[in-house]
């Protein structure tokens, strides 16, 4: 699933992730955190964007833990990547009106689980700079394959 | 009801919309967004801004059930489409202040439900791009008179 | 389905009710309440916990819109009918810690529905007793079959 | 540690328990739900109450996600297992007024993580009937040593 070519509307909400395959995606995120050396919180919600994981690395900031949680919301509540929301506020202008809304978190690090043209789930990453968050998280979707 | 030239502060709160009346609107929306072939979620709230009805198509992004709801609260609120709110974003300056507001969802797609003079509900619509929304909320709209 | 001999723990959770069920189910509700002459809110949830569907008859007393959600809420998010609760509340005694919980709403008139043995949402009914309530939830549930 | 002769107000808190030894703590709860075939959420919170790691166990009722998490985080809040406040309620009386606190859960099923006199974090189980989820939760507790 190329997540820059995902077309929310067109994606259906399919049946939600096993625990089993959540700790897989964890596990590669994980790793890739690790390798970094980056403090993070993964955090994995299911088609009803209700938890399914969360892990915690030693010595993550605290508020990483609900804003993990919040990005893979946004991602399976809207059926897209949070960096869309990212680029939309960077363009600015009309898109400014995203920091109205209530129950979406525009940064980049959370990214839908997608299998046969339904989303399972999302991964949301937190801890570092956006980009780096991103990276873990794609890390983790990556493995879903 | 031309909703560009609506006075908000000449308008009265009437009596609630009654669910019939609400659910010939929302299927007149729902026509309309069928037609398009999108996904949205339909909320029609009453001159007291509480839910009447909610309608949420198949395979709509689950995040649309609050933002829909959200703006048709928004348009009772304050008597006016919440179309009026994104203009004044785009236009930007002082209207900024519009995003420190808890209670006002800036984007357009709710519309107040008018008749003789007086706010008997609003229709917010979610799913798709807002001016998209927009359509469809007018095309709920347009079936109250 | 029979809700009283329902096996919680031996239930899955399913994909989600599509909008037409929804409008099935809450028809098969409304006409019960019309019969009564009861003024009800009527939610649907699906098997996620996520509002599908939500109908308010006329004059039905305005804290009814959450209490109905809640009531289906709580029917998907305990897989059991909310009268197991309310029954657990008349036994008293150690029972009485259902109150200390925040996501569980105690009251008769919010009943899973169930199809080959997987939750696909529930029915929440709040505006007269709750057992009136429930019976207005329960015609709708018979509907699914 | 005996869960059953714990004085807390002699207990001070420590530093918080690592993801590894969280995982090790979940491995040996989840290997006891396995065993029982009991669909459950495992939560474990560090010494200040924050989740460290959250596992829910395939169809697990929805429900048990935030009750796991309050259930740990309420352990570690009054330093004590919940199944204090479950039996303070059994023996009834002045006891009621613990319904009248937010931050705490009385369900049996939380017990504190404790290592030479100091509460490193908690684990809560939620899923079954609370004696049963308890059984889960001493078994990861017992893990710990």
């Amino acid at each position: 699933m190329n997540q820059d070519t995902l077309n929310p509307s067109a994606l259906r909400y399919g049946a939600p992730i096993t625990l089993d395959e959540a700790r897989h995606v964890a596990q590669a995120a994980h790793d890739e955190a690790a390798r970094q050396d980056w403090p993070m919180a993964i955090a994995i919600v299911d088609s009803g964007g209700h938890l399914v994981l969360l892990h915690r690395l030693d010595n993550t900031q605290l508020g990483s833990i609900e804003v993990a949680r919040q990005k893979a919301e946004t991602a399976v509540r809207f059926k897209r990547p949070t960096k869309r929301f990212e680029d939309a506020l960077t363009e600015g202008g009309l898109h400014w009106r995203l920091l109205g809304m209530t129950n979406l978190t525009p940064l980049d690090g959370g990214i839908p689980l997608v299998r046969d043209g339904a989303v399972i789930g999302a991964i949301g990453i937190s801890g570092m700079q956006s980009h780096q968050d991103a990276q873990v998280a794609q890390a983790g979707a990556d493995a879903l394959r």
